[in-house]
């Protein structure tokens, strides 16, 4: 796999967001690396309360740790 | 994307926890960016037990970040 | 919305647990705004084991920020 | 309801475990008051592996908070 | 119950993550105390990938705490 | 069982997460030894929308000890 998380640091919550949901997706493709089942699969979660919620709660796990690298971005202005 | 999170502080936890609530919603718009299709899903979930409960537990995690990053209001009156 | 969330601060573990529970409601009031909804909600949760030990855990992710906002109350005697 | 959470603090990583036990289980009692309710719903649930695992959870998140309350115990011997 | 949680100190990450695991079961054998029916339920849930998926989800909570008590074992060497 | 974390120290962030992945991985092993079949659940969750968000979520809490124990990689450049 390439690289692909070089650092948690970001210039902003908003890419540290962005980031976050990166890292929840890079998990799913570990697991499925078939870009063409993958590619099955999103219209399902996509279209399903449950599964999109599931992934807002995997998204908002990375960004607790990707914020608290960031020290919260408190030096940012 | 546009600016929708320049900062994680806020005035008040009351602000923190709207704060949280906007970004349990955001992951959900990147995840499915259709807003038709996010207006056909919300009564599914709005309307679910299990739905409801879900989404509280992502407003739970991200206002644990948003808290820590305001040193839980400590300092304010 | 009312202030209902104007600090993190309570006497007691006792009342930070009881503030975690009110947190953890706000979410769902938040999202199914509409008390008839809510209240035809309830008895389906309430009675559902599921739904219990998960509404649980958005009130045990809730406390802990509150513990941790009060410093476990390690000063209160 | 009575005093049940005077303190996080107890003298073993064992009984914080066991108070971590219990916090789950108020958050149950606080939802659905009816003890005889709770009392049809206990077989359910603890005769149903999801439900079990469910429940630690619970337990894993309190123990958590428990946990750092007590700075791991690591003042006992 | 004997004692089983004397202390969250453990030499190595490894010991660790075992000690995690033991956490995770213990709650279910607090919950559904007779053996008997976890015999019956275990090859339920280990057959069950969901379930699996549940239970890692505990040892990963439970991991995270043991982990913080041990300083991460940064004095290890 | 062979020894398989002696550490937590990684790297590189990306290296963490991969050490995250594997440690969402041996849970499953230790609660499901027979490698046949992890082999036929294999197929079962890598197609499925839900069982892949959950491992993801399981990853994102692992991470988070990770990188916590790794001092989020700051003085890596």
């Amino acid at each position: 796999m390439t690289q692909w998380l070089p650092t948690l640091k970001t210039a902003t919550p908003q890419e540290g967001y962005e980031l976050a949901v990166k890292m929840a997706r890079v998990a799913i493709k570990m697991t499925q690396p078939d870009a063409e089942v993958r590619d099955k699969l999103r219209p399902v979660y996509a279209e399903n309360a449950d599964a999109l919620i599931a992934s807002s709660q995997v998204v908002a796990t990375h960004f607790a740790t990707v914020a608290a690298a960031n020290d919260y971005w408190r030096d940012a202005t």
